[in-house]
């Protein structure tokens, strides 16, 4: 999620901070622009490179913009719930880009429902525009405070008028969102890294349950929330965000490294000739591992950079074909060796299944894996969707279960406490670990707060 | 480059051979199969995984097949440049996949073109199949022998006929080529990366001189030529072939490590806080270099794995958009250290150039460049086409001058017995350094063998 | 608009009776189908051959269909406005065909937001769908009724629930709408040629102000609107519908004779060489003239069938390019000769001048025009949108100043008598001609029937 | 075929060249322009007006042009094989538009190949390339001449230079080509009614056995072969050609009209409520045989003007579709009527077949069908490819087997006789109609003139 107020090129610049932030969600694009009167908007499938011509910004004109990548959490995904999401109501114009997961999001619909809403989509940035206008009659501000007062969940979002910036965050900041500049311009962003691509200056982040306008007169803050425990995902450190960037203040890249020094910390007994990773994710906590353990760090698996979207199926005897066209080990680095691999996570387990598979086939004679987290356990209520990825392994096996499964040598995750104290040095700190843990910060059962 | 003889599925296989070679070459690929009797071809500008569809596959069969990607070297390239190229000559049909350059192309043109012969393409290939009809009437075998005995310069070829694969390398080995089977099927590739791939097995490397003829009754191998010194191209270990690959018989992984070693003994002053490098070509020098000076390695720059091919251009204030979008550095990491950056080479000077600059603003002290191999003098005439990449930079200035022109605190580059030792343990092998010493095997004016 | 009930390919006949139907609308396409739980909706721009690929049927399975095509009325008309327009409520999935204009819709609206209803799109079909839950509560049937009740102009409409296929017709009748069958198969389709294209049968049209219920039990027919006058839109006979199809119970074809044949009894005096018309709407008052008048018929104008939408600029020399691709004089036959042109409406008058003018290049020493209609002067509020043509010259424009506009030699109107006889034999029938008379059967400012 | 000499938007007006000529080839597309010095390009497979984008005449600059369109006459037609044909050769470059057919092209070809000729294609222009080079010692025009000498057959070409357009014409003129002017600037095309389209001077028709040299100097026409009995093919009067072009010096329009009113003076017993036509080709005779006839004539078949290239699958009940959706009859014009039908020809009888159903379906309660032409019965080897509509039903069934297999109720054939009155008042003309007599002007046998 990306937007910007006050810049003459507002659309053009969203297509950048998309595309810094496409890691998070490959499935559809999207940037709306108003140029202080109307709206103007390209939404597409795909990646933001594939979505976007140099000729759609010569249409985009304006100097406010809003954009969002989406991450596929459903089949049915089609074209009408790519966001942002725009509406005509009473002469106005408003668009929401959203990210997160409302929890009473199910019973809010059947009750606007039972007052005449009619939904086009079943996503969650329709439900929170109809809230918005049912309370509009309290003026703009009260009834968007009104309408957030009756959601539950995780959230991030955008909402344009015509002429107006709106930005807010849930009050426990499960997900990242940091405010900038650009010269005169405002921009936030969900990583500091789509800052970066265009040499903006962070400022801080969105805090947790605040409203900033931003408009004419300057940007104005707002926490009309009761507060509540911060619960920021533990799961951006370990994969989501990306490592040049700064989420929740720290340094993604160095948390990740000091996870590895960690678990070398925590294994002392794991040895091998040396330790290699799974690009790119697992490469930062392999560098860590590394510099902890004194065992040297090799890039044994070579990535294909030129992966493309082929469906071209291989013949029978080729297995696995997905993972050997991505990436293939060396072999004279490989073979006969006793090989250390760090990873990030496992979450399903079959794509680190066939990976070992080929480091296997390459000739190594004994594999260690190590992950940078705790086993992956519990699903997520809060936008991380595990289950697109299919069922946790972990949540059904035992570390050594999965071991076996794995063909593995030795398997070692981090511990909790070595993951917070990573991330954190601390494990007194606001994270929410409930995927590890099981301890979730927000249950579907509580009741929205009164307004 | 890719062949296979003898497989049910040769084209697909070729399809996934040319995946795995596409470093080799973007412009276009083209596959093209035999059943025995008839040709059939798919040609296309572009990443092979966008010329092919599923759908190709279903039409193009056979149990013998060829294919190519291209490396750009002229602006004018058009369709009916795209290799492989076929005739139909006296109820027969040729088709040729060739990489390398011939140094008496336009002597052979033009002597062609008085006797008659008329030219759709500038490619060597065409003219390559114009020597081979006019000397048909010796015989298939002879012919073709009489037709190469005339070419002076570079090549790797495979020659296709309805029944029969031709391989032919010339005989000073400039460029690798390697021959492997799948099953009972030969394959024939430019490097071993596509054998793996396919879980094929490496046999041996074609010889510089020979010719290879496979066919029903398995393979032949022919040596016509005079002997002459080896000249393998020792670019290949610096920047073109994949470390996963051997070329020449060594590993190019373990080469590039060798040379980061190298430096790092060759320059004991050079000392800083971390080696970083630009990913992925610099990676594994840096690995070395590391190792070797015991200063540790960080990957402080962070790629976009999302780079499409955007044409979008960037506002005024946004420079260096390109690189920008493509490589991050990792500010926390970077900011206030004195760095070492190791790269593979310097040609034009541009690249890096802005890549030096983005770990400037990100707040570096001082940034010393250690670069793999030495200062690119000389143009090559075997096919490496520098040209399209601009001038070379050190071919008119010195070290001195680049390190200023490109606003480093050091700039030091492999000495060429330093890469030759890194490569192969010895300065006395078989490989051409023109492009670094000037001293070219094999020169434009020299005379062709006599028939 | 085209529906169907319970056929096993209810989508693909949907896009053959839509293809059918194309004329009535070029922008966009879309087909929804149901499995009696499900439904699953393919929607483009463009033309139906263009909007729908051999693989999307393999996904649109289900017995009921309907689809659409939309005649362009506004500039801003984008991918969300496509129809069949679908919505969630409360569990139940509901999606609307439509074609119409609603005179009272901004009100409507107003209201509707007033009581939190939030707009996605400017159509009205929408707006309908927002009527129609704001009634459920009085049950599915009875709230149809109650929100068809409040709405005032001219529809027919396909109202598609996962079991049910619901038709309407506004009380007046102003548009085409037709009932058949296919086996058992029950067919809604706006003009009659849809139902010949797949050997449908005709049972009859579906009656002004009727509601039709097409579901397991067979059809049920309720007409709960009070009876109002009919006033059928007289200009599909003059333009809109195809030849081949029946509307209002007359076949289109003879209809368009007729209105020839009167145009010369009309005007005896008028005299030529040969009559002759700009294909293909032309030709058929043409023909009439010529039987009646007894001057003989040419096709003097040659279209060229190739015509695509190609956006190439001519030449500064080149003018009425457009005109000129699709239509070319046959020379020889028109140099000297004194000729009758009958065309069947003047709109903008455009069109006709540059045809008009490729005559007069090409030789003909008089030109005279007979039109089948009366002189357009009014606007039509229930759906054919004169205004995306531009200005009607007749409103502001005499016969005698559009004659030497067009520069013909006599250009002479159906009367709107004669144009009423030819339909229907009759000047008392049902007919709406505000274009013509200015006799709105339904103005804006009419109050709604209460509930 | 187009070319032009001496336009500053040579390449935009061969585009609308191509348009207007669209009818003689829809498989591919191809412009080649000169500047002067240099060869620019664009070639593609389908229509004009979908190979062609704005940017392509950016980059298309150059005074003279040709251009191609190509009818399919072979499945294996590729990329390679669209023309204009382009070689380099010695420093110059050629390019070749060429329609026909050479009778003596394998003969050729395999004469070349014994002199070291390489063939890329199997294109008669590709070998008339070959001839020219092996002649060009003779100097240019006089090479040209040679090469023209050795080929037997039908053939209009353009040859362009660097700077020169050459324009030949095969001694029998089997195909027409006219020369006309626009402004200063030659333009050379197959029919008249591109030199319509952008409103160009006819001067006259390339005659047969003519060479045309139009370059600096102008225009200057030499005439080195031995003159022969003309041989204009009578089939363009039929089917090919435009109607609203001449060709050969008659207008198409008029000539099928008079084959029309010939046909209903050679069948006086023919009667019929009215005549109808299946539209376009069979308009013209039927307006004809109207005429001569006093039956009124109706426009009984409607047709469907937005078929695309759908390759939709009909269900199993819909037969025929491909003929339903694009022509449906007016059931209330044909129902219990006796119709007479003319067609211009039947080939293979499949189309005229499915055809003819429909009007019987439609209710028709007899039809008579007359074709304006005799029965075809012998193949052509000049270049209308019948073969490419399969066999032609004439040469192997009598026309009352005919009658039968296309469930007519009667059949009448035009006489030859009355077609060559009908084209040209005379049978003593010179058409080839071999393939109604069987009378071949020129045959495969016949020995090339010496040179």
């Amino acid at each position: 999620m990306f937007a910007i107020y006050g810049h003459p090129e507002a659309a053009r610049l969203t297509f950048y901070g998309l595309y810094a932030l496409q890691h998070r969600g490959q499935q559809s694009a999207g940037i709306v622009v108003t140029d202080g009167e109307h709206f103007m908007e390209k939404k597409a499938m795909g990646l933001v490179s594939e979505a976007f011509q140099e000729e759609d910004f010569s249409r985009l004109k304006g100097h406010i913009a809003c954009g969002h990548v989406r991450y596929a959490t459903s089949k049915n995904y089609q074209f009408a719930d790519i966001q942002p999401f725009s509406v005509r109501y009473a002469d106005h114009s408003f668009c929401l880009a959203y990210t997160g997961e409302l929890l009473n999001a199910e019973k809010l619909r059947v009750q606007l429902e039972k007052e005449g809403s009619i939904f086009q989509t079943a996503s969650h940035a329709e439900l929170i525009m109809h809230l918005l206008v049912r309370h509009l009659h309290l003026g703009f501000e009260e009834g968007l405070i009104a309408a957030l007062k009756q959601v539950q969940g995780a959230y991030c979002m955008v909402l344009m008028t015509e002429d107006t910036l709106v930005v807010a965050r849930d009050p426990r900041g499960f997900q990242p969102l940091c405010l900038g500049k650009l010269g005169d311009s405002y921009i936030v962003a969900s990583e500091t890294c789509a800052l970066d691509l265009m040499a903006g200056v962070y400022l801080r982040d969105v805090e947790p349950g605040e409203i900033l306008f931003i408009g004419k007169n300057g940007l104005r803050s707002l926490k009309p929330f009761a507060p509540a425990r911060h619960a920021h995902c533990i799961f951006e450190f370990v994969y989501f965000a990306r490592p040049d960037s700064d989420v929740f203040g720290r340094n993604v890249y160095l948390a990740r490294k000091r996870q590895g020094a960690t678990l070398a910390r925590e294994n002392p007994e794991v040895t091998g000739e040396f330790v290699m990773s799974f690009p790119d994710s697992g490469n930062y906590p392999a560098l860590g591992f590394s510099a902890q353990s004194k065992i040297p760090f090799e890039m044994a698996m070579i990535r294909n950079h030129y992966v493309g979207r082929t469906f071209i199926q291989p013949t029978q005897d080729m297995r696995d074909f997905g993972v050997k066209v991505k990436l293939n080990p060396v072999r004279n680095l490989v073979r006969g060796k006793e090989v250390i691999v760090v990873d990030d996570s496992i979450v399903r387990g079959t794509t680190i299944s066939a990976r070992v598979q080929r480091i296997r086939q390459a000739g190594a004679s004994k594999i260690h894996a190590l992950i940078a987290c705790p086993p992956c356990r519990y699903p997520c209520y809060y936008g991380v969707d595990f289950s697109t990825k299919g069922e946790l392994i972990a949540s059904t096996h035992s570390v050594e279960e999965i071991r076996r499964a794995l063909d593995l040598d030795s398997l070692h995750y981090l511990s909790l406490e070595g993951l917070l104290n990573s991330v954190d040095g601390s494990t007194e700190s606001g994270y929410c670990t409930a995927c590890f843990s099981g301890n979730y910060p927000l249950l579907p059962e509580e009741e929205p707060e009164k307004i």
